[in-house]
């Protein structure tokens, strides 16, 4: 069988993958278009915005997400730590403090 | 040349490619691991957390980044946009708002 070998470009890539390596005989080219930030979250909406009236914040400490992965979102529910043992990432909550 | 088929697992996967598909004879496989949500921001914090003492705004309304993509995080600088149009994806910003 003949020798193939798969390039893959992951990630976050807005440019094409490099012309020499596209032109190459050698190569079969798999492109892997750049993920998307939020897998699940009100996906029908096409920019999910949330406001916080910060006069409305009743605790001292209120933790909003951002790994978009909470299952109280816009709130977090901390399973950023779960997606970051299993990705190797390090995204954590914005945490409002009223004092 | 031999038809080598490319199979490629992107996205969030947290388990291994079916063990009957990756012992195929007629399959080469490519493993994506499961993309981070942040790929350039303080990588060398175990995780990024912010915080808002919200009597320290000084404006109507602040936007903090949530797409992880901002040149000025954790403010929000509009980077969403782009980052939206490139991959499909829907994410905003969290607004604080004073009054």
């Amino acid at each position: 069988m003949a020798s193939v070998t798969c390039t893959v470009y992951a990630g976050i890539s807005y440019g094409r993958p490099p012309s020499s390596a596209a032109n190459s005989k050698h190569r079969r080219m798999v492109a892997v278009r750049a993920e998307t930030v939020n897998p699940d979250i009100r996906k029908t909406e096409d920019k999910v915005v949330d406001s916080v009236l910060v006069t409305d914040l009743s605790k001292p400490v209120t933790a909003y997400c951002r790994c978009w992965r909470s299952k109280t979102f816009p709130l977090c529910d901390g399973t950023h730590l779960k997606h970051n043992k299993a990705t190797g990432d390090n995204v954590g909550p914005l945490l409002l403090k009223t004092k």
